[in-house]
C-alpha cells in the first residue's frame, strides 16, 4: 500500500485557509530556515557527501549559506505579495436577478516531481502554500536529508501560524515506487508539476493519470528580422544565449534575415565567440561566415542548453514564422526589429506561451513577469501557459445569489 | 492506421481566425441547416428507423422542425455575442520598461465524444468555432446519418466564411475504434470533452491521454437552512428538483435543518408528491413523515437523474457541508436561507463548481449564466470549472514588448 492516499488525505484536510494565516506561515518558515541553518546545511554536506554525480549535478544540489538566505528571503517576498484568492475575476447580474460572482480558489493537492535541487522544493511549497494548495514533494532521491531538513522548517512555519503541517509533505524515503504512486494518483492529487530534465518531464507527460502543468523542452528562437536597430539585435542576442545557457528560456537558434545577415552576422558571432559560444551554421550562414560548423539535420531541434547556437539565414517574417511553427516548443519566441506592424504581427502568430519584442529571451521567468517566483514554465494549451506562479496555481467557481428566482 | 493524425492536422491547419469570419461562418451554418432542413431530417429519420433504442434514447435521437429551428438559432446567438479572443486579460510594465499584455487564444483542436443527439454536435461546434478552435466530433452511432447532414450544413457555412471546412470534422463511421484513437490522441487532440451518460464520461476519464473537461456525475444538494423563507424554500425545492428531474443539475438530495423540519417538510414533500416525485428519507424524516420510503445506504450517493429525491434532517450549517463534502460531486450545491451571513458561509466554504443562494440549482447552465449556450459542465479543478462555453475554451498567452532590454 502507498503511503499516497493518507498523506493526499491530510493535505486535503489540511488546505491552508486565510490569507493571513498563509503569510505568517511563508514568514515562520523563512525564520525557521534562517533559525535552522546549521543543521541543513549539515544534511546537505551529508547528502554531497553521499552522491557520485557530476559537477553540475553537484552545483544544483548543493546548498551554501547564501543560497539558503536567498530561499528565507524567497519566502518572505512571496508573503509580501497580494493574496491570489482575495480577487473577484468576474461580476455580472442576469435579467432575472441572479448575480453571479467567479472567484479565485485553491487548486488543491499538488504534487511536485523535481531533482535533487534542494531550494526547488522550498520554492515550490512556498508558492502552492500562497495560494493556499498543499503540496506533497517528491525530489531527487540524492537530495533527501536536505529535503527532510528544510522540509521540517516549512511544517515548522506552519505550525508557528496556527496552521496544519500537513499542508507541506514529501515522500517519505528515497523508494522510486512514490513517484509512481504520484503518476498514478488522479483524485488523490489534483494536479502534478514535474520540474528537471526532458527525460523526467515526458515520462510524467506520458504516464501521469493526474493533469500536469510542465514544459518537456524550451527551444527557444530569436529573430533578427531586417529592421532590427543592429546594436540592440547584438546585446539581446548575446543576452539570450549566453547570459545562462543552460536554462529554458535561452536561445537556442538564431534566424537573421537574408537582407541584414550580411551586415550583422559576423559582429553577433564575434559577440557570442568572445562569451565562448558555439555555433551550428544553415548552409546561407556559412556563406557569409565559412569558418562556421556546419548544422547537422538534427540540429534545428536540438535544445543545446549550453553554449552553442544553431544558426539560419530566413527570407522574411513568413519563413522565420514558418521554421518556428515547425521546430519551436510553444515556449519563447523573440523578434528584433523597429517595426512595429512586423512586430505585432509575428506576436499574434506566434504559437508560444511567451512572444518577445525587442528583449531577451531569457525574461521568460516568474520573477521577472511579476510572480514572485515560480514553480515551473507550462507549454501546454490548458490552464496556465508559461510562468507558473500563485495565481496559475488558482481554480475558479461561480457564486449565484438569488432572491428565489426557479428556472423555467 | 487511424483516420485521426490526419484530420488532426487538417483541423490545425484549419483554426479559424478573424472574428468577423468565425461569425460569418455560424450564420451560414444557421442558414445552411435551414436550407437542408428537409435533407436533415431525411437522414434523421433514417437514424431512428434503423434503431432500436427505448422511448428516452429515441426522444434523444430524434430531430424536428422545431429542434433543426433551434439548432439554426443557437448558432446564430453564438455569432452575436462578443468575441471571446478580443481581450486583454491583463496588462502591466515592469520596473525595467518590459510591457506585459496577456491575450486569449483558441486552444485548438477539440475532440468531442458524445452520445446519439445530433444537436449537441452542431452547439459544440458552433461554441468551438465562436472561440477559434477547430473541433472532431463523434457523436454515437445510431445518429451517424444525422450527424453527416449537420457536419455538411457546418462545413457549407465555413466554405461561404471563406473558412475552411476541415475546422469542423466527424469521425468517418461508426467504428468504435474512433473513440479509442481520439482517447489516445494526445500532441493531436489537445482538449477532449465527453457528454453523455456516467460511464461514458468514467471511461473518457480513465483512459484519455489528452486533457479533459467534464463531469461524470450531479449529485446537487439544495439546503433549507433554518432561516429559509418558506414559501420560496418550497417553490425552489420544488423547481430544482422536478422541473427537469433528468438533467446534471437537478437536486438530487434536500438537506433540511432540524429547526423547521417539522413546519417545513410536509408541503414540501407534498408540492413535490403532486407533481409525481418520490422519495428516500433517513431515519429523522420518517419521525417526521413515517409514510416517507427508507433510504438505503447507498441513496444519498445516488444520481437519481429522476423524479427521486433523498431527503435528509442536518443539524445547521455544519452537518450540511459536511454532508456535501461526503457526498456531493463538485458539481452545484444550493442553500435557501434569509441569513446573508449564513449563506456567505456556506458560499465560501463549498467545494463546487458553482454555489447557489436563494435559488434553483437548475440555474448550473451555460444560457442561463449568459455564456449563450454550453458544450458541458466541468468538475474538475484545472482550466475551467461549470458550465463549458467559449471563453472556457481559450487559451491564454504573453505578449512583451521592450526596448532591447537584456537580463542581468
Amino acid at each position: 500500500m502507498s503511503w499516497l492516499p493518507e498523506a493526499a488525505a491530510a493535505a486535503r484536510a489540511a488546505l491552508p485557509g486565510a490569507s493571513a494565516a498563509r503569510d505568517a506561515a511563508l514568514r515562520a518558515a523563512a525564520d525557521a530556515i534562517r533559525r535552522d541553518a546549521n543543521k541543513i546545511l549539515a544534511a546537505n554536506a551529508a547528502d554531497l557527501a553521499a552522491t557520485e554525480g557530476n559537477a553540475a549535478f553537484r552545483d544544483r544540489l548543493a546548498l551554501t549559506p547564501t543560497r539558503l538566505a536567498g530561499i528565507a528571503e524567497g519566502l518572505e517576498a512571496m508573503a509580501a505579495l497580494p493574496d491570489p484568492l482575495a480577487r473577484t475575476l468576474a461580476a455580472w447580474t442576469r435579467p432575472n436577478g441572479l448575480a453571479f460572482r467567479r472567484i479565485p480558489c485553491p487548486l488543491g493537492v499538488i504534487g511536485m516531481i523535481y531533482e535533487s535541487r534542494p531550494n526547488v522544493g522550498a520554492e515550490a511549497a512556498g508558492i502552492a502554500l500562497k495560494a493556499g494548495n498543499a503540496v506533497i514533494l517528491r525530489g531527487g532521491s540524492e537530495s533527501l536529508q536536505s529535503a527532510r531538513a528544510i522540509h521540517a522548517a516549512m511544517q515548522a512555519g506552519l505550525r508557528e501560524a496556527g496552521l496544519s503541517p500537513a499542508a507541506v509533505q514529501i515522500a517519505p524515503d528515497a523508494d522510486r515506487a512514490h513517484v509512481a504512486a504520484m503518476l498514478a494518483g488522479a483524485g488523490l492529487l489534483d494536479l502534478l508539476i514535474p520540474r528537471g530534465g526532458r527525460a523526467l518531464v515526458e515520462r510524467v507527460q506520458a504516464e501521469a493519470r493526474v493533469p500536469v502543468l510542465a514544459h518537456a523542452e524550451g527551444l527557444c528562437h530569436t529573430y533578427v528580422h531586417a529592421a532590427a536597430q543592429p546594436a540592440m539585435a547584438r546585446a539581446v542576442v548575446a543576452n539570450a544565449k549566453m547570459r545562462r545557457p543552460g536554462v529554458c528560456g535561452a536561445t537556442e537558434t538564431l534566424l537573421i534575415d537574408a537582407a541584414v545577415a550580411p551586415a550583422l552576422l559576423p559582429p553577433i558571432v564575434a559577440d557570442l565567440t568572445a562569451l565562448g559560444c558555439a555555433f551550428r551554421a544553415d548552409p546561407r550562414a556559412r556563406e557569409i561566415l565559412p569558418t562556421l560548423p556546419a548544422a547537422g539535420p538534427a540540429d534545428f531541434d536540438t535544445e543545446w542548453l549550453d553554449a552553442v547556437l544553431s544558426v539560419k539565414v530566413v527570407d522574411g517574417l513568413e519563413a522565420a514564422l514558418a521554421h518556428i511553427a515547425v521546430h519551436g516548443s510553444l515556449h519563447t519566441e523573440a523578434i528584433i526589429t523597429e517595426d512595429a506592424d512586423v512586430a505585432e504581427d509575428f506576436l499574434a502568430r506566434i504559437d508560444a506561451a511567451v512572444g518577445i519584442w525587442n528583449a531577451s529571451t531569457q525574461f521568460c521567468d516568474g520573477g521577472e513577469f511579476g510572480f514572485g517566483g515560480e514553480i515551473g514554465i507550462a507549454t501546454g494549451r490548458l490552464h496556465a501557459r508559461g510562468p507558473v506562479g500563485p495565481e496559475q496555481l488558482t481554480s475558479f467557481r461561480y457564486l449565484i445569489a438569488g432572491s428565489g428566482q426557479v428556472r423555467p
